[in-house]
């Protein structure tokens, strides 16, 4: 049972959401710029970052929420998730997001950790500055949502079948409006 | 020096705000309801939430930065600052906030650190499903700008008078417009 008395069914961080829209809009709007605006880093490699870092604060949610709609993006690619995931340096991706993510995982562990080495690999590779601060600070983000949906005892449904048909919403529809959508969806449910 | 290239001379979260707008309003707006919206704990409290937090985590600019900014709202005690960061079971801090910010403190080393105990604990001095949720979001929110902000080794002043009085804008006039007044600050210095 969550800490909080939070509308039931509701899983994940849209619990809490719900619950304090005056914070859900800018949250929704900062996912929404991280993962979905304009950015030379794919959408599929944005997830990927936010999935690893929600893997490596042991969220189960954002994972495998985030974690399909990465797959979604990368063709249905969930073997690729679940690979990059257990170890990105020895995953099928390229050697520029292996950088990326090995920047993103010193993050989870702590802003300093990340060293001009760090940098300086990733900027071999190809790196733009612009794709290193949107790293570090997705990688930022997810240390706030992870934080957020695990400190408040959230509940979240086991069907994997759920979350890729919500991913595959959030893929199309995106996270700025996604209140919005739950708000219409639990007025509709309730008349 | 910064692990990306930001114009020099801006502290803290302001230099990679300032390079990336399209992230940085979002990120400010979070900041403006969390700490100054409407709420039944003052800003002075809430500061002590983030300022207690960032000090965990090590991190010098945002420690300093909201230490002053609850010191002001605090009539100048900056003593009081000083004891909540070295321990608020023994600073003179409503029970309230002690129980709070021990939830803080867990939020601050991962989500599913925080127990039924320490909510109830914080419920029985009183605390209301708002507080507690709007604690767990500053201390996770902290958890992202501490990140952001050391993650990108952006360069801190060490003279406290500038935290004091950059602290007083701040109490003054939020952080929703934070990025505008320095944008606007930039254009007339370069005139």
């Amino acid at each position: 049972m969550a800490h909080i008395s939070l509308t039931e069914g509701i899983p994940g961080i849209l619990g809490p959401m719900l619950f304090r829209p005056e914070t859900a809009n800018p949250l929704n709007e900062l996912a929404e710029a991280l993962l979905r605006g304009p950015n030379s880093l794919s959408p599929g490699e944005r997830e990927l970052i936010a999935t690893y870092v929600s893997s490596q604060n042991d969220c189960f949610f954002c994972q495998i929420i985030h974690g399909a709609v990465a797959a979604h993006h990368l063709r249905g690619n969930e073997a690729l998730v679940t690979e990059t995931k257990r170890d990105p340096e020895k995953a099928a991706i390229s050697e520029k997001l292996k950088a990326l993510l090995a920047i993103a995982g010193k993050v989870q562990k702590g802003g300093k950790q990340v060293t001009s080495q760090d940098v300086e690999r990733a900027r071999q590779q190809g790196a733009t500055d612009v794709e290193i601060h949107d790293t570090v600070l997705i990688a930022a983000a997810f240390c706030m949502y992870n934080r957020y949906v695990d400190g408040l005892a959230t509940w979240a449904p086991q069907d994997p079948e759920m979350y890729r048909q919500q991913a595959a919403r959030l893929a199309a529809e995106g996270y700025a409006g996604s209140l919005e959508r739950l708000s219409a969806n639990s007025a509709a449910q309730s008349v």
